[in-house]
């Protein structure tokens, strides 16, 4: 039995929960200061009203003011918070922290730096961290396509686990596998989560089409949606996360495994990704979708302004090309250079035919 | 302008007459003897009730015995059967083919041969040609994902156009190129058909994951779908697609590409595949479903019969194991042997770990 921290009571962190809970775990779940509410919700009945469900045994609710208590003789840490929480979190943890923690992430999203460097979001936590501990810690994340409501409701759910120590990624899988969530372990975290933190943005693209429907007119009279255009947007996402990958050094089969296309399929299932692009499409400005969507954390859009400070970097240097990437370039025109949707077909699948 | 003959009236064959009408060719629709009250209404009212829409201009219906007339003065030919009529096809076309001739088919499928080669419908079209006339014509394929109704309603499609002369191929996506349908081309034929084939049965491999859901009592009261095993089953189908690619020397970016992850999207969306795979994840045996289905073609089902007569031959080549293909396994159990839907989740994304 060991003892896990999940820091972040999002739907994503608190549903690591069951699996752990299955394998009869002691879990300690701490609400950020934006949980508050939920902690109070799941200390006072147990009910997280956010995932709409009771939380399993053996888990026990805590408030941000109580992390250091929560983090007693763990033997490993979940990180449930998204994008924008990374550096908080590691800020919070860093005073805790001692030689051979691990750090499991939940989290899918990537910062670039000033040469375009793509960095993944544990590499992030961990520049939070003392320097003195910071080489001396496993951080990892969780790729592929997993709904929280889904884990929680013990869906059949599979997944890789990224962490640069594969031991340790060994480790934590262990403790989380069960007959219904199946876990694969990788030493190409960068890779993993390059894939995980793109397919979030070409959801987004591919949701567009779903606007574009709506705003022409919907199904037409014989019955015809926009399914082609779908997947064919779908498809050139594919090929560019594999370009990414390529580019990175990161394991090129995970554009058509489970962190690519697998999870792009379920983000494309609806979801707030999905929602945005839906509102794109019908002609509703970047700014304004947002404001539609208020409350919601857009990790999509976070990662296409990340790459549309990345790519002319990587262009600069002669690493990859905006033309290479047409799917991502219209993703920038829409989200940060507040362009209207413009699909051009004909720039897509280059270089793909023989 | 060129004249066009496309035999076979079903709702792809039909389709294709759009963009080509779009660019003032003059088509002729031959309706086979299944379409024969189809075309009887193309003659009287222009209207096709199956694909329910009214034809477009320069479009002319003829019925089987008037193929002759059809085909005089063609610049080349649509094969608009399916699988099971390629065969028929290739006889009718037969004895009116002359040198020079070429012919794009919509049909998606392929056929073992005894020993467990995988051969495009195109070659088995071609292997009813006299001998003579064999080599002297040119007969390619269109791969992509496009939903007839789709295309005939100018929606956004984009697909590949594969055959081994590359000029042919090029000819022809010429006369059918319009700025909703985007053609590119490929001499690798038989790695465009063996991803458009795989998919078909792919997408009910996925569709199973719809069918177990509503047969474990749907979804939960916290709103729980199966789209995560849904997703799984995709990406292990993407990666199937990329070993048979790999093995049969095709193009290995089909498989995450339009042809591969593109096209079995679409087939996700709906349609006949998917419905089968529903009907067997609740658990209905192969032949009840067919029963069922009374009336649709199930290429899905061709093909994983194809599969179950290959891939035992391929496994005592050496060149590929059933151990590689869970999946695909999977649906031989299920269609062909007769056994129960069973996940192996566990025996999938083996060999993609590093």
């Amino acid at each position: 039995m060991s003892i896990i921290t999940i820091l972040g009571a999002g739907v994503m962190g608190t549903a690591t929960a069951w699996p752990l809970s299955d394998n009869g775990h002691e879990i300690r779940l701490v609400g950020t200061h934006l949980d508050h509410d939920w902690i109070e919700s799941c200390k006072k009945t147990g009910y997280h009203p956010k995932l709409k469900r009771s939380l399993p045994k053996n888990v026990k609710p805590y408030f941000i003011e109580e992390l250091e208590e929560a983090l007693e003789r763990r033997d490993f840490i979940v990180s449930g918070v998204n994008s924008m929480g990374v550096r908080w979190s590691g800020q919070q943890l860093a005073p805790y922290m001692r030689p051979g923690d691990k750090v499991i992430a939940v989290t899918k999203g990537m910062e670039a730096d000033d040469q375009g460097n793509l960095l993944s979001l544990p590499e992030v936590l961990r520049s939070e961290l003392p320097a003195s501990i910071r080489d001396e810690v496993s951080l990892g994340a969780i790729g592929g396509p997993c709904i929280a409501g889904e884990l929680a409701g013990r869906r059949q759910s599979a997944v890789y686990f990224g962490c640069r120590e594969l031991e340790a990624a060994q480790f934590m899988a262990e403790n989380f596998r069960t007959d219904y969530y199946h876990v694969w372990v990788t030493n190409d975290l960068l890779g993993l989560e390059t894939a995980v933190a793109m397919k979030n943005a070409y959801a987004t693209g591919v949701g567009i089409a779903q606007g574009v429907l709506e705003s022409s007119g919907g199904v037409d009279e014989a019955g015809a949606y926009m399914h082609n255009l779908a997947a064919a947007l779908f498809a050139q996402a594919c090929i560019e996360m594999q370009r990414v990958l390529e580019l990175t050094g990161g394991n090129t089969a995970f554009a058509y495994g489970l962190p690519g296309a697998g999870d792009l399929f379920v983000t494309c299932q609806g979801g707030r990704s999905s929602l945005l692009g839906k509102l794109l499409g019908k002609g509703i400005a970047y700014p304004e979708a947002v404001h539609m969507m208020e409350g919601e954390t857009l990790e999509a859009a976070l990662f296409v302004q990340q790459m549309a400070k990345a790519l002319p970097l990587m262009e600069k240097r002669g690493v990859l090309s905006s033309r290479e990437m047409p799917f991502m370039q219209m993703l920038i025109d829409v989200i940060v250079n507040n362009k209207k949707v413009e699909f051009l077909l004909d720039r897509f699948f280059a270089d793909c035919c023989i």
